[in-house]
């Protein structure tokens, strides 16, 4: 049974199933949600008016039996805090329903009246649009919880008070296995979009759906075990390795020790109290609050059914409770080391709320850090961090500023050291002491975005090769790469966390194209990856064009290029040149 | 004797003459501010950051003796609000001063240490940095009486707390005759390059300055004179006439009639309070409250010594006493009908907070408006209006979104029509009732700008002949022409309203450009006017596009595109195409 589109119309509240047009069969997750915003959304609309779209895809492989680690969501839009293209995906339980329900994308375009708010529900048989007055200014803890009463164990997409408001920084909640929010699609401010469509939350309900038809099982069965093999052997993905042991905040150490941990606002990038917020000391105070198996906290936790990394965590409160789920790397940097803050307790009470609130940790702590630098509290007071941030729920002037993230708390505080590209914050690797990753943020039509090329594998973690992150040589060429292959790995719906094994792995990389032709039936093998992913990637550098957008958007913020950072004492390197190399590509031919 | 630059930079508390070099020396006023950034600016700097700079220029003219209306100053820089390059212009005291100082530009550059504040005296002896926190924190009202205690008779150059925060509405406030302050350069945050310099307020004592230098006296005497004669005769500029009777509020009604006067945020061309905020209005109110020559409320006011045209006022209290100086068209239109305040005495007291607090009138009533549609105050609430202004000056957090402008208001309370381009509000023309100010507002270098090409004579006045405002045809062109006329006429130091006489009275175009010949010993002829005029808008244009600016950033806000505006339920019709053409010769043979 082919796929279909679900369209949704928020100004006439109606909904159509539509076949797949051709120019869209072969793109699936964020290859699929970027042809649909090029091909239907004027770069010129507001983000916020009646003509840009919300645009949901799972990926190739989504739903499918037990393709490993594979439910990531892609949602699209054009970006109120970039003014570009955006795609942003994440885990949690929808992925799998939507591509079980047999729906290719959903579209949701229109705008209801202003004041009304719809509480979308998806099933087998349509939508059905519920007022959502019940549920108005609500977190996502409670908007989750109330959804589940009435339709237990189903997805629940949704944004917070900070989506209802519009701020550029709100993310969309996806709820976890144990229905907590947490798995954001959080860059880019598409709760944002999602509220400008009147839409507070989407139930997915895949009961009785079509489920995800197989074209080819012997190919996908092939690919699926090569990839699943890959995973399990990678030391950082394997069972009991690094990210599942310590999660993702192992990397807080590394990023430190290489002088490469952005601290206070990016003027260091060494902080002194890196230990204290590193993944180790997460697992130990996990290991301490809940002792012998007693307490919810716990590393190893998987964000999604059928994930075999589990990087994610469960935080614990003092007395074992559960307090958040989960603090990656760069929320840990964020609310931590670029905030001054060295304490786990305050970063996790500042992840939740941001998850409950509907905010993306990074730009959040981004947006506190400068607000630190512009005097409003001090750098490392967790307190007045936490205070700071639990404005922006409220809706006062100050919580609309803070939630509207960095560049935004930056002009309204006379702060000029931005650490942002195309007006989304940096994420947690200091582009002067690892030029690659600064090479993708600067050119990468996302904005600042570690997971859109993230050259930190062979810059740190010493996956594919072992580069010099203070080095300018071969950066612009390795970040195409990168970004090119993210662009496939965001369409498969498998999570970005495989690229280390199939990077260092052949068989993997074999596997991923193969269990995508298996699926899909397409002719695709691992020599397709890269070609498929720059077709994507120009798309969404021809939608930025259209948007206004020019090369000398493709730079790093000017203080970089004049304050060297310690501990290397470097400045941004990189030539223009170079920057416009990257993409080149994109006009020629 | 020749003009010299005086370079200041506040990084080190120096300042040196300079020779003018060669490709400075053809260029005053507006095309030297733009020359000098084009020349010394990075493009990409940040607007905040150490590398934008200030520059101050008096026009050709300026200085010299009875040039009529001729007391305008230029500042230049980087603009924090467009992010593109700025020239804005006002009168008062400081053009004509700094032009006998025998200054042909000043140049501002680098920062003093975060929290240093300066205030700098500027005579024929040189630059003194003296302390400025005895002023730190003062309107504009103060801080102009106290530097004349201390130095009389002097021009005085400052920014009000707007500025000292660096909200990108703050202007640069120049005291006038009487030494209030309310000449603004008030557009593009200029005032926010100059609070990033460290300078809170600058004196400009000419005792004993060179004055200026005339090349060829007769040539002067005869441009000088014709010049004068077309400004006395025609009905817009002569004494009695429409700007000297009633100042430019006499648009209110106009517009109002032609459906043209944006209401309550741009959402109708007409305001049924247009008679009680008009030109009219305020006549009959300064007639009112100060009987028999009682009191200080006048019409006829002149901003700058050597002014024929006097189109100033001072608006009354109910004493008699002033209020404020002065109420323009633009200033009614912007905190009355756009916010649907139809009170004067509410208005008065607004503008007296922007000339105080250091805000442009346009870019504040705009913000006010938006804050309105977006629930913050209901329209036509002038009480509430003030309190909102009135948090600028205090630095809230409410008080640092409205003091950005209409955009940022805009993103911290969710609103998408936004009556901007490239950031700066629009003024008090409707693009969709008055086509050709629409195409000035979405090409011209500035942003949305009505001085920076100002159709409405042909199209609504009848100056230069009379087109039809609704209609398309020829726009493109005609706001080219107005465009390079402007970028002409501001830099001869003259009043952009002698436009009106010297587009209809031959001998007033010949006598400007005689003039600026007979000062300068250039070759110029008034063929010279428009070609001038495009090559300062070319260095512009080119600045912009080095900045990040594409066609896509010529455009009108989408609102305007699909919403019809009421009477003529006209949206916007003029094809990107036309705007393309308008500087299409930029990079052409």
């Amino acid at each position: 049974m082919a796929k279909k589109i679900l369209r949704i119309n928020m100004s006439e509240l109606k909904a159509a199933y539509e076949p797949v047009p051709e120019r869209w069969a072969r793109w699936a997750g964020r290859g699929l949600t970027s042809h649909v915003i090029f091909d239907e959304v004027d770069p010129t609309c507001h983000p916020l008016g009646p003509h840009n779209k919300l645009v949901i895809s799972p990926g190739w492989v989504s739903g499918s039996p037990a393709a490993p680690s594979s439910g990531r969501t892609s949602f699209g839009g054009k970006s109120p805090l970039t003014g570009g293209i955006k795609e942003s995906n994440a885990g949690g339980l929808s992925s799998q329903m939507i591509a079980k329900l047999g729906l290719h994308a959903i579209i949701i375009e229109g705008q209801p009246p202003k004041g009304k708010w719809y509480l979308l529900i998806i099933t087998k048989d349509g939508v059905k649009f519920e007022d959502a007055s019940h549920l108005m200014g609500k977190g996502m803890y409670e908007v989750d919880e109330i959804l589940w009463q009435s339709h237990p164990d189903t997805a629940v997409i949704g944004i917070g008070p900070a989506g209802e408001m519009k701020l550029s920084n709100a993310g969309i909640s996806i709820n976890d296995p144990e229905n907590r929010p947490g798995r954001y699609a959080g860059r880019g401010g598409l709760g944002a979009v999602m509220g400008a469509r009147g839409i507070k939350a989407i139930v997915v309900d895949d009961t009785g759906g079509p489920g995800v038809e197989i074209a080819n099982q012997e190919l996908f069965k092939q690919g699926r075990r090569k990839l699943t093999e890959a995973i399990q052997e990678h030391a950082l993905t394997k069972k009991g390795g690094g990210l599942n042991a310590f999660g993702t905040a192992i990397l807080i150490n590394i990023l430190n020790e290489a002088g490469g941990l952005p601290t206070r606002n990016f003027s260091a990038g060494q902080f002194e109290g890196a230990a204290r917020i590193s993944g180790e000391a997460m697992a130990e105070v996990i290991e301490e609050r809940c002792k012998d198996g007693k307490g919810e906290g716990t590393t190893g936790h998987g964000c999604h059914p059928g994930c075999i990394i589990k990087c994610s965590n469960i935080y614990p409160n003092e007395d074992g409770s559960a307090l958040v789920s989960c603090i990656e790397y760069e929320t840990a940097w964020a609310l931590g080391a670029n905030c001054g803050v060295d304490d786990l307790d305050w970063i996790a009470r500042m992840t939740r709320e941001c998850n409950d609130a509907g905010l993306d940790t990074i730009e959040a702590g981004n947006a506190l850090a400068v607000a630190m630098e512009g005097g409003v509290i001090q750098f490392g007071d967790g307190a007045a961090a936490m205070n700071l941030l639990s404005e922006v729920r409220k809706g006062t002037p100050l919580g609309r500023i803070i939630g509207q993230g960095a560049e935004a708390t930056a002009k309204a505080f006379g702060v000029h050291r931005v650490p942002t590209c195309k007006g989304q914050s940096m994420p947690a690797y200091e582009p002067r002491a690892v030029k690659g990753i600064g090479v993708t943020y600067a050119t990468s039509p996302m904005g600042a975005d570690h997971t859109a090329g993230y050259t930190i594998a062979p810059e740190i973690a010493g996956v594919s090769g072992k580069l010099d992150p203070l080095s300018n040589e071969g950066k612009a060429e390795l970040s195409l790469t990168f970004q090119a292959a993210t662009a496939f790995i965001d369409s498969t719906g498998y999570c970005l966390f495989i690229a280390f094994p199939i990077l260092d792995i052949a068989k993997g990389w074999e596997g991923m194209a193969e269990s995508v032709a298996g699926v899909t039936g397409m002719n695709i093998t691992g020599a397709d990856v890269i070609p498929l992913g720059k077709e994507i990637l120009k798309i969404e550098r021809l939608f930025n064009e259209r948007a206004g957008f020019t090369t000398a958007n493709d730079r790093p913020p000017e203080f970089m290029r004049y304050e060297q950072l310690p501990p290397h004492n470097e400045v941004w390197t990189i030539t223009d040149e170079q920057l416009d190399s990257v993409f080149a590509w994109v006009h020629e031919g």
